[in-house]
């Protein structure tokens, strides 16, 4: 098991746990968090023994978003040519898109277990995620805007395929806050639970139920909904019929359906 | 008006009632099934008698979704290469999900009516409908993935675009069973009734209303809405500019001036 | 400040108050109507004062929709050739639907502030503002069906963007009615309140709220939404490192991490 | 083998010859043409023995284009309400665009041999061709615009793919007659041959060549190519990697290898 | 008939000719070609005697392109704000853009007639017409590289659909001037003739025959090119089935008909 | 300056000069050469000196194309699962298919120059190229038909773009040698030479050209050349105004005027 120092890892029963360990700095991402964040679930996609992945943060807070000392690096970093400056900035955020994509394109499904502050970029990562889930006290807020910016790791073109442009835009203008009752009721989050121990209770029993699936039937739905995501219907179902005709040939769907036949729960292979 | 073996397709004052007829399999769908389900929806493009559809199960439930012999004799039919196989299970995929995009492509309003199971491939169905009602004891599930699959006839496609992305994902991901008031709150269900009898009362005063519009516009706003579906917003723009500069030419606007200016009801061609 | 006979614009602490002004009428639009619509979002545009725009009916009603005389003399104008009649309807249609597109491509947000009537045409224009907020006894529908038409000013292409595929096809066959609160329960209001009185003074909150924030950082992050609605997010993500590689270089981010540092208000300049 | 009236077809070493039929009426393209393509079509898709396809017209002339008769039909059919005949007329234009794309959709290479006219709705039939052959005098144009209509086959759509959109609109105005020689200089043939006699003897060479490879691969090849005309490179890259997965662990490949260090000649199960 | 100061505008026998009039300045664009140039279309747009364009340059030259001084103007207002100057810039371009898109977005054809230079800007405007004729010594060159700056008004858009990917990017990076001789052979030209006079001519007998045509099916023809660039095929044969509907009920194609068969030449009306 | 196993790379007068250096092998592109590829690239992204990339090969062949031992090595891996070995192989072509990005991503132009073989992966490769320039000699062939296969490289998805969905499906199907003389008629090659040297020297002079131009207005051209190919032209316009309003208020406009109105030739910065 590799370490991280932003991160911690941990795989039980086929799912892992990434925890952001930051604790004291409100798990603010650091350049540590950003440099780590691909080769956490670069490690995730190759190891075989994992199905599913949960994220969350240590301590109170799932993430107060970007450390500002950050921010304030790259703003010392700048030359005297603008247009140079603009170039590199440009292409630091891209390298920063790139790491929040990693989630994105992680083969197996990523649960955000959140709990406290999720501003900003923090924001911006778990809309990367496959599914949301907070506890009631959780506060969310794009807040970019309070730093005279556009909120740009992808919360401004993720959010409104989830609750819709009209909310994003209320949030991202205002850049207020708001809490998991209305963070669920607008999409955001797909349950909540009442204290951040009943949540982590909670999304690991969810995480039990797709780790027990057949991991080639997940990793295939995420890709198929990844596609479905950027494609026409036509173009997706087309795409979804290649897939599966691959897959009904294989050993897990036999194995399902003698499983559903005699009653008995499946066990797949890795 | 043609018989079928898996539907009843009954019309009256304009609206055709089509019911799924394999009770006694709680309307499992057959090759019969998959066979006339274009068939069906051929004759009610049309017959011009028909202006809206009423889709539902005779019995309990909707349908508990594919019938798993057909599953089977697929399997069955498999050759020693996987590659031909592949090429042919790929073209059945193609050919269920034109059947599927039959009710997609029915130039007339499709309404689904829910009581009971409406699992994996039912799901796949209501999703292609215009609007979908339940009763509030009826349960949903994308149950392909305990079969080691991927949905196939669509539900991946068109489920983001009506409950969003994340709710998809983890339904799609944990397979599990949701019930109509979720269904609703999600926006998977346009309303609910208490009772199978209550839910079909309702749909029926829904259809009635709409069969007193003028048809014309009520098939061209069909074709609009499923353009607006897969082109940018000014290509949709452009396209109901075309389709309508026709339309209010027609008699149809004028009878409905009429009519609204003398407080009566227009009463329009077929 | 110009002049103009359907609106009162009016300009107050960054805030544009832009009224509809026919309240005889119940705001219904005519020619005036349609031919400022244009101008008065120029104005907003040029106008270095403005930050934020609301837009709201005079009296009782937002807007009872497209004025009936204005259809009327359309259809007085037809000729004897159909294509010829066609190709004229078509291009005043386009030049309808560029008018509402005046709110879309409005480079300042626009919060649109619904009491009473919402019909037709007038639905179709708040879908182009960012934001829309009721009063509790506010009521809407898609009119143009009852007039034997397809909702053509961008209704059908909007809707779902923002309330799903299937209640943007109930509401769109039936025509019905609906309130203030099946609205926000659907998503298509991000607020509501108990009065129309309620109704003006929490929108003016929110309006003053974004008046507050760098002004370069709120067009920018209309541009980017306006983008992200028509663009493969990938795509969207090119498209704001671009623009935040210029923003971060600017003055207000500056000012901003220093007014949050010394726990102040960042004042920026227009 | 099915019998055509429309249509001669004849399969000899894994070749079907697709020809015109009418060569008394210069292979004017009547309903019995119409009504059989598709058939022809289908019939070519599900024969195994099937690799490749020649498509000719009987006689002098590929063919002079729609049988004017049949526009004449259309027009005698035409009831009283405009709305109506152009709801009809659509329907009409689809069925025969469906036609037209029966050969797109075929799954094995299609061969246009063009020799004297090909104008019309024939130039549209060609331009659904995988490659277009012809001998020295042929003759082709973009004649709908001398029946005051516009093309809508498909040339308009598929032409500026073939040929750019300059040319396209030179030849679509002006509607002039080009020969070969023009023809292949501006990318619309493949290749052209002295006399008819030459060119169906040359194609007949490139159709055994065709019908010589893996036709696993051959099938998959126009499948991607049909994607890749349609979608991003980055998305018919990731279509070709899922479909090249399946084959490469298919027996073709192996033998292809096989035969390659062997410099023999591999022979390809159907 | 209006009057310009940068263009002269003359309409004889259905056909417009405009023509860029500077020649003492090498018709370079200033201020007033860019303010006339959008207020040209629109006369030719509204005007019903107009049914072709030809476009060309006073004297010697087609055009240098952009003048200088324009480009020296706007460098001598900027402000010290970076960002706002970057904001007036952008807004600046996109006007400039919007006036090339007036000759793409005008209902008739445009013809661009090329003698001597046809330098930067101006090459932009010849992408944006429909067709492009030369005589043998004209020069054309994508002269902005020489400038620091990105070819901004089209050219980069629009070339790579008239002469290949590969070609546009040897011609924008290294700015060289190009005959056109080469200009024809990598398709950017639909013919050239071997002097101005002749090609005068030429170009004027293709503009007479295609005013000959059925002016409705003329700017269908050009509505339907436009749609067709940037939809998929499925997409623009959907378009064309929707327009032609109308068409084919008009009186157009029924006097086409009855001329053809009469072997003489319609006439049609404005 | 880093070393290479399978290339040797080599920076005079800012152009970078990349050889494949497996000559013995006739530059067969071996394991080395995919591990390397996106190496090269990123070390020539990141080196400021370098303005312009010329690829090719050394001794007498570009490259005759994937290694076969490599393919031969991917079947060896394969395991008992198809299903498994499918996601293994999927993976691995992704893994290719993103080292012949890395050119179509790199910053700086890329000139393919090219003697004897060029094909299978070796013209997918030079398809990912900016230009392509050839001897007389030089052979192209889409190869991966003749091992049974489908070219997964880019080659089906490109080449359309250069030289027309016709003449691909040609290519694609047979798999047939062509020339260089052909390869510039249909669009493949910008340019011939009679011999390798004169194509060294003459390519070598349009890359001192290309290096001679600002490289921040090169660098953008290239941005807005791949983001054109992905965009409609709004689209594309609306980004390449967003990139000039930055460029234009840089040091190198200035500069280039300056020499421009002196008659002298521009120095820019790197």
């Amino acid at each position: 098991m590799p370490e991280f120092k932003a991160f911690l890892v941990e795989v039980t029963d086929k799912i892992a746990r990434v925890v952001i360990n930051r604790a004291q700095k409100r798990n603010a991402m650091n350049q540590d968090f950003w440099r780590e964040l691909p080769e956490v679930f670069a490690f995730i996609n190759d190891c075989k023994a994992i199905r599913v992945v949960i994220l969350s943060g240590q301590g109170e807070h799932f993430s107060a978003g970007m450390d500002l000392s950050l921010l304030m690096q790259m703003a010392s970093e700048f030359g005297q040519d603008a247009l140079q400056n603009a170039e590199q900035l440009r292409q630091k955020i891209i390298d920063l898109q790139s790491a929040v994509a990693a989630i994105d394109h992680c083969k197996k499904p990523v649960l955000a277990v959140i709990s406290g502050y999720c501003l900003g970029a923090a924001l911006d990562l778990v809309c990367a995620c496959d599914m949301r889930y907070a506890s009631d006290e959780a506060q969310f807020a794009i807040r970019e805007i309070d730093l005279a910016l556009v909120a740009d790791l992808g919360s401004l073109q993720r959010l409104p395929r989830l609750i819709g442009d009209g909310m994003t835009r209320e949030l991202a203008y205002s850049g207020r806050l708001f809490g998991a009752d209305e963070a669920q009721q607008i999409g955001l989050l797909q349950r909540t639970w009442e204290s951040p121990a009943a949540l982590q209770a909670g999304v690991l029993e969810i995480a039990r139920q797709i780790a027990q699936k057949s991991p080639l039937a997940i990793r295939a739905s995420k890709q198929v909904l990844n596609h479905a995501r950027e494609h026409r219907i036509a173009s997706g179902l087309d795409h979804v019929a290649t897939l599966n005709a691959g897959l009904l040939q294989g050993k897990d769907p036999a194995l399902a359906v003698r499983a559903l036949m005699s009653k008995q729960t499946a066990t797949f292979a890795d």
